[in-house]
């Protein structure tokens, strides 16, 4: 149920969800509240009256029974279950004076979702079962027991080439299974990789179990891996579970992997410790929905280009050494069980395929989820993280390339920079006049650090008010508490020791806005080299991307405002999320799109940006916020003061 | 070299080969010498005169010098080098009469060889070796390992699929490969199973290789394992070895390993010991022309349906039991490599399909190789063994059976049967007047026993000078001391206990005769009934094939005589020899043969001959020599004496 939130004195109002935490509207709306802990409820800044409506608030030490009497309620302890009409408490200034508000000109958007375009799929699986009741043998009708099968199978086509069938395993238990089923059997069936390839009996399993078919979708990703459960008779997904990647205690990012790979025994333990982690989702999936693994039966997974050559056992030392040659872009059709899956032995795992070394089969299964390669419109598909992948093309050609961001997005590199979990700092406003700050945090918890997203809103806010100039570097005037040099440079406060979790002043520093210059500068530069290497520019796109998790969390006017993304109709962005596993989800659904995986893979040529002057020139000019060339980014240009303008 | 022998007083010449035996020489042609050990050298009895000529001979302590200078030889010790006239002894009776030779009307004859038609095939092996010298990598031109093999693979035919590749494990060495060798190398590729298949890399090896490509054809007999190497580039024979089916440990048939095969690990031990014996024919071959294991790339194999199933795993208990149901009659191509076998993980051992639980993929085999399914004559194709396996038809359409002939044939239920080994009697004649034996066995050593094809030619030569008579008893009329009442039965000395290797006289007995009837009546039968079912005679039959080891040792007059051949023109006969493995060795050098193997199982049309009620009464109307209707052996009937005929 949605309820329309009206918050005063700014004048906004907003539509959101039964349940939604009134911090995170008014976070989202634009709509500055003092916020200090995150959202946990300890600082009790974020105190606002309710003037109309009502809200389910936790109980707050921090109000007074006569304020509680009087409506107001710590907003980041209060969801919404009304109509509301909610009143911001006016500041007072040292002076004595009452502060002003001065309502943001541009609120914080996201992107619109792609689901619309994305279009519906078939159910139609790769793989499916069939019940048959075979005539018993007799001495005139003696045919194999195998034969018998095929026969009923091919049946109704007589013309159709007999199916094909599979592993000596499935032959040795085909003649006990038949007869202690009385002949009722269920085959089941992996329809060809290709068109004209006849089907393949992977199974047969006693009685009538048509109506159990289950399949697994998995994104093996290089922090986490997440799979999703579907019954392929109707297409749900059923379960979902995701895991931190095990390989994790060997290195944070690929190339660190591909590093430990390379001493004695490290492939084998990667190896092992990303189908551990597999098998724990696949345990948890399971669980979920109270079936056993043996009833999967069909696994597509992808994964980029390491992560997949690890799983198999493939020696990645040249994906890491230029001119960074992969073993292989199509992957073999493995049988899960023999890698040390826990799954059926007769389950395959299907693998997406790469495009390049640092282009892999992830970000082919999103350019597939996302139906780029049908697409007329011009489209600019990025995913944004250490390794940023690019893709600018629509249904004729496709060009494809990384970039080497390196790990600010991912909280590396930054002082209090921490992955996008619990008490991680993602939202950021400042008031501008006062310049405190509201954080929120994930999961409000008590600050511990930045992620990605909070990274580009406090960067964004910082530049807005003029904390910071478009150099990134501080303001040296503004005398602030929250702003001091700091043990390495200047830096701003974003959470005192007692309001964090980590005993500490959670600060942002210069060598941090350094960091996140490069990281943004290098992902602008990719996709102005993609386009300018085809002729276009981004006035020429239809439509921007975001996918992987990270692009579901980042404010787009934000993001905009420092430079990672152009400046261009807001309309045009849209959020994919977890293309990689939503591409595996609908292989594994729909026979026909299932097929197009190596086209789409085939339709795209890789680029690298590494060692092409162009990039390294436009990667120059944008170390800088949003970019040197002020033109390309007008609407950040008009909201920027001018004091921070070059 | 050819020669021309001249045998006296019979007047009977023949062509030999140089170096032929002179006793084989004159038994083959018919001519009677006295030999009663075998030919080792010992009796002395085969003393010839060599009139005109020379001969090749051991030194003989049974000659004394003047006879040696008069030109008398042991025949059994000679060998032919040169044109020759031989003269036969005169035999004293105990009357001190000459006796008077009566050379035999019939010769012994052979059927003639298939190789004319047979024909010629295509050295165009379904695997091949490719060379390449590839383009380094560069940083414009960074391809992954294997599209950069798969584009030079596919660079003469750009329209063409790209070829498929393999295992994983083909990728895990791949980059190592490559780099090592300077990006020279050399693919091992596998052409499709269907036309339609693109060709697969199964492996690739540094440097230039092609010179070296190798195949083993095996032929997995319930007995015995046959393998020849072939040079793949050339086709020739370069090595050959058999040896004896471990398996026969566990039981002599397929009956007594399938019920081996049910005992708690029996499956398990038999499929180890086949294995093991093909390793060891693996080892000889290998050795034989100093190779490794490891430089074959391809194995094509045929077997019965059990020995096909025991190879791969597959329970046969249901081939044992009535409806008579094998697992599966097409086999999966196995990775040799996993299954045990000494080969290159690469390597793929591919199984002639079997048509029913008792027409396996050796029979398939045999049918292939002597293009019966290409043929507009009708022909009968033959392997008489424990289980004989009967063909009947042309290119359009072929029936098949399986006749249980016992074991007979092959030494079993034969009081001094034995395999055909060294010391088994293999020919036989007797002198009609002294009744006195013509003893030939296999490699001439003193007499073991008795063989099938020995079997044959005894029970021929008894009956055809009265001894037996066409219900196989004995004339008990005749005084003799080789004739005589034995401890079963009525019997006959084949040889005294002095002339043979066991320390006791070699007897056949009335029981080995009715042993024998029922062999052959059961093949017999098998052939009426199977061209009885499609409304055919004998007399419409163009060809028949002998195939099997066993059909090279028959003498075609003798077997027509005992009816275990049809007595139809003898222009009409041909042997196959080990037809099974010639299947496998064509199937393993000519791919367009290869393709067809599963086309000629599909025409093959299988028959259960045990509950069928006409091949019975057949069956009955064949224990009889040669046949109860005398009308169907015309020739027979004629030479027959006539106190045997009824």
């Amino acid at each position: 149920m949605s309820y329309s939130v009206h918050f005063l004195p700014d004048d906004v109002r907003v539509t959101v969800e039964e349940g939604d935490n009134l911090l995170d509207t008014a976070a989202n709306a634009g709509v500055y509240i003092h916020a200090f802990c995150g959202g946990e409820g300890v600082c009790g800044k974020c105190k606002v009256k309710i003037e109309q409506g009502e809200v389910s608030a936790t109980q707050a030490t921090q109000l007074k029974s006569d304020e509680i009497e009087q409506g107001f309620r710590l907003a980041c302890q209060s969801k919404v279950v009304s109509d509301l009409v909610v009143q911001i408490p006016e500041t007072i200034r040292k002076d004595g004076k009452k502060l002003k508000r001065k309502p943001k000109t541009t609120r914080s958007i996201s992107a619109r979702s792609l689901d619309d375009l994305i279009g519906v799929w078939d159910v139609d699986p790769p793989v499916e079962k069939r019940f048959f009741a075979l005539n018993p043998p007799t001495i005139e009708d003696n045919l194999s027991d195998l034969q018998r099968l095929t026969r009923a199978i091919s049946k109704g086509c007589p013309e159709c080439e007999r199916p094909s069938y599979d592993h000596p395993e499935l032959l040795q238990e085909l003649p006990f299974t038949m007869r202690r089923a009385n002949w009722e059997v269920t085959a089941i069936m992996l329809r060809g990789k290709r068109v004209e390839e006849p089907d393949r009996i992977i199974a047969v399993e006693s009685g009538d179990t048509e109506d159990a078919l289950y399949g697994l979708a998995v994104d093996i990703g290089t922090t986490t891996v997440c799979g999703v459960l579907i019954n392929l008779n109707t297409g749900e997904v059923i379960a979902e579970a995701s895991e931190y990647n095990g390989q994790i205690q060997y290195g944070e990012d690929v190339i660190s992997r591909i590093i430990y790979s390379q001493r004695p025994g490290g492939l084998q333990a990667l190896k092992e410790r990303v189908i551990h982690t597999i098998n724990n989702v696949i345990k948890t999936v399971c669980k979920k929905v109270s079936i056993v693994h043996d009833d999967i039966s069909y696994i597509m997974a992808a994964g980029n280009t390491t992560m997949t050559h690890l799983l198999l056992g493939l020696n990645p030392k040249f994906v890491r050494e230029a001119p960074y040659t992969p073993v292989c872009n199509e992957y073999p059709v493995a049988r899960a069980a023999l890698m040390g899956i826990s799954a059926h032995p007769s389950v395959r795992l299907f693998l997406y395929p790469s495009v390049a070394s640092y282009v892999g089969g992830d970000i082919t299964a999103g350019v597939h989820a996302c139906q780029m390669h049908k697409s007329p419109e011009l489209t600019l598909f990025i995913d944004i993280g250490t390794n940023g992948e690019i893709v600018v093309g629509n249904q004729e050609w496709m060009i494809c390339a990384a970039c080497s961001a390196g790990p600010a997005f991912e909280g590396g590199g930054i002082k209090h920079g921490m992955r996008a979990t619990s008490g991680a700092i993602e939202k950021f406003h400042i008031e501008p006049e006062t310049l405190d700050p509201m954080i929120i945090t994930i999961n409000h918890a008590k600050p511990q650090g930045i992620c990605g997203s909070g990274l580009i809103s406090i960067v964004a806010e910082l530049l807005e008010v003029g904390v910071i100039d478009q150099q990134g570097k501080f303001n040296r005037q503004l005398e602030h508490p929250r702003i001091r040099e700091g043990y390495d440079s200047y830096e701003y406060v974003l959470a005192w020791a007692k309001d964090s979790a980590v005993d500490e002043d959670i600060v942002i520093t210069e060598i941090d806005l350094d960091n996140l210059m490069r990281a943004k500068g290098a992902m602008y530069a990719g996709y102005q080299t993609l386009l300018e290497s085809v002729s276009m520019t981004f006035n020429d796109l239809d439509r921007v991307i975001l996918a992987g998790n990270f692009g579901n969390y980042i404010d787009l006017e934000q993001a905009i405002c420092i430079g990672l993304l152009p400046d261009i109709d807001r309309d045009k962005f849209y959020y994919l999320g977890n293309a990689s596993l939503l591409g595996a989800q609908i292989s594994l659904t729909d026979h026909k799109r299932f097929l197009e995986r190596t086209v789409v893979s085939k339709l795209m040529t890789n680029m690298e940006l590494s060692e092409n002057p162009n990039f390294m020139n436009h990667y120059m000019a944008a170390l800088f916020l949003p970019h040197t060339d002020m033109s390309m980014f007008p609407t950040v240009q008009e909201k920027l003061p001018e004091s921070s303008a070059k």
